[in-house]
């Protein structure tokens, strides 16, 4: 357990961006014990904007043309993002896809070190992220990638495989959700998508921005469902362990949630169905959720299914990734941490 | 093209069962030049069964004790599926699922030979079937199973990379509709089900009915679409020809629809649009449907996406393997005609 920090010792966090990792992040942050939220940044006075102040969070606005709209709204304003990012230790960026990248100059205008999304390209930064794979990678850089929730997803299991028994090649199908629950424009419905249509898909080469080395073939789908993403997944190992001694290591791992078969747990509906139960904010699964009965080997071949919660998965790596830049923790302090003041596990 | 022939020259086919399978393999064998329909069978007087009545098909009665719903509808009988069976050289079972083992005594008491469908055991016929893989293994046989619309695809698929290339292993993710269109009480709605959860699934042997030493590990989801099911393929071939060479090998297969880039087709919508724009019945696509622009190569590693069409794939099979069992011509001269009288291939 960390050591209670006094006002001075916090690490002051902003948020820019409010939207459906924003918020999940802000909150995260709220809930560590050496973690202040300064405050958040959005664009536009909706109904997440309308939440953050009553949750009695900073809210400042992300462009300056719009303050007036959150004065018309009657949403009390804390100043303009550059206060936020001026008076944070470091920045979470969680704008849409490639705002970050706008972002950037804002950020080093006030020396800020900032951390980005999976959807910002990995040239930006020093680095790309994961508290499993890289956390030390991370550390004093200035611009930092937090990878996407399947790029997340891969590397939690990657990492403890390849360090146990050594990886051949990783071949995986991503049955996407079309989009999450609250983006109502989104397709299709009715269809699976090959979703690219050319393979292999963009997935490897960002899960290779984590394992440089690993040998790993991907292709996506997009399928009408908004709970979660499904993985299927084969691992070609480099030793032939059984079944049981893989599932025991994977269940090893404080941010797998291997599903116990008796749970009766058919998929994302009932995996959401029992966060909900379990008191989860939101119901979200910050683990990769992992069918235990799936976990199998012919030969040297590994197959399992695993379900990852888009909206949540990064949120606790979002979490390290600013003790990882300002070099308070290690990886196993940081993540314990993390766990410890979310509730991570079940 | 076949010789005409004279109406005893015919093969006399009777379809028992009249749904999603049964309608389209009577309309098919209508097409033929050497087939002729005695009639059809059926369980309960429905919209198909006024439909074969209009269509002219003699309508036999399944059950029985159920003849009396047919006077009632209003709907002419031709008699009892016993007769059915008796006036036909062969009869293709097309009924749900477990009901065509059922069947096999009432075929065997009138010493006709029988196809049944992919739901049945591969132990309780003499062989499995697929026109591309093993034609010759149903001549002479008495009970011979069409395989599923699936295995059906993965077959097609197979023949010509094993024939040309070798196959190391094949691995497949199914991404499987929920149901039919017109199943309306079928789930999920809104996710993505591991189905089964327990690894491989039993799709991979039941395509080792048709290659018994074939090395293939399947995976099955099913998710909330009705058009096609989706095929997330590997396979590990045992040479490593470029991605161009296995397009044009699978372009030669008269079976695959190598979908062009430039029609602009992303998923099943589109396909089955196509398709009815071509003035197929029902809109149906009885080949494979494989994304030209998905075939690529890493390595000896081969990757593609194919749809299948699972009320039809197996109907040009079911044609094929009448001609297989009677004898009546090889499996290049059957496929030929079928093709040439369903219009297959755009």
């Amino acid at each position: 357990m960390p050591v209670a920090r006094t006002h001075e010792d916090m690490l002051k966090v902003g948020v820019n961006g409010y939207g459906t990792i924003g918020k999940r992040v802000a909150d995260a942050v709220v809930a560590q014990p050496d973690m202040e939220l300064v405050g958040v940044a959005k664009t536009r006075p909706n109904f997440e904007a309308e939440r953050a102040v009553a949750k009695g969070y900073s809210l400042y606005a992300a462009i300056e043309e719009r303050a007036d709209q959150f004065v018309k709204a009657d949403i009390e304003l804390a100043g303009l993002v550059d206060e936020l990012v001026e008076e944070s230790d470091v920045v979470v960026d969680a704008t849409p896809s490639g705002i970050g990248a706008e972002n950037k100059s804002l950020y080093e205008a006030h020396d800020t070190p900032a951390l980005y999304q999976g959807g910002e390209d990995a040239e930006m930064v020093d680095t790309s992220f994961n508290a499993r794979a890289n956390f030390a990678d991370a550390s004093g850089a200035e611009h930092v990638r937090v990878v996407s929730c399947n790029t997340t997803g891969l590397s939690r299991l990657v990492a403890p495989l390849e360090a146990e028994y050594g990886i051949e090649k990783v071949r995986a199908t991503l049955v996407r959700r079309a989009g999450d629950p609250a983006q109502s424009g989104r397709g299709p419905v009715n269809d699976i998508l090959p979703n690219p249509i050319s393979l292999p898909s963009h997935h490897g080469p960002d899960v290779q921005t984590i394992f440089p080395d690993l040998a790993i073939d991907t292709l996506g789908l997009k399928v009408p469902a908004t709970l979660m993403h499904m993985h299927s997944v084969n691992v070609s190992l480099e030793a032939e362990p059984d079944a049981e001694e893989v599932r025991e290591l994977l269940e090893g791992e404080s941010r797998l949630f291997v599903v116990p078969e008796r749970f009766g747990i058919d998929g994302a509906g009932k995996l959401k169905e029992f966060a909900l139960d379990a008191g989860r904010p939101r119901g979200d699964l910050w683990e990769n959720c992992l069918w235990g009965e799936s976990v199998s080997m012919e030969g040297n071949d590994l197959y399992l299914f695993q379900a990852i919660h888009q909206e949540s998965d990064v949120v606790p790596e979002n979490v390290d990734a600013v003790r990882a830049v300002a070099g308070t923790a290690d990886a196993a302090e940081s993540v314990e941490t993390t766990n410890d003041a979310l509730g991570i596990g079940f």
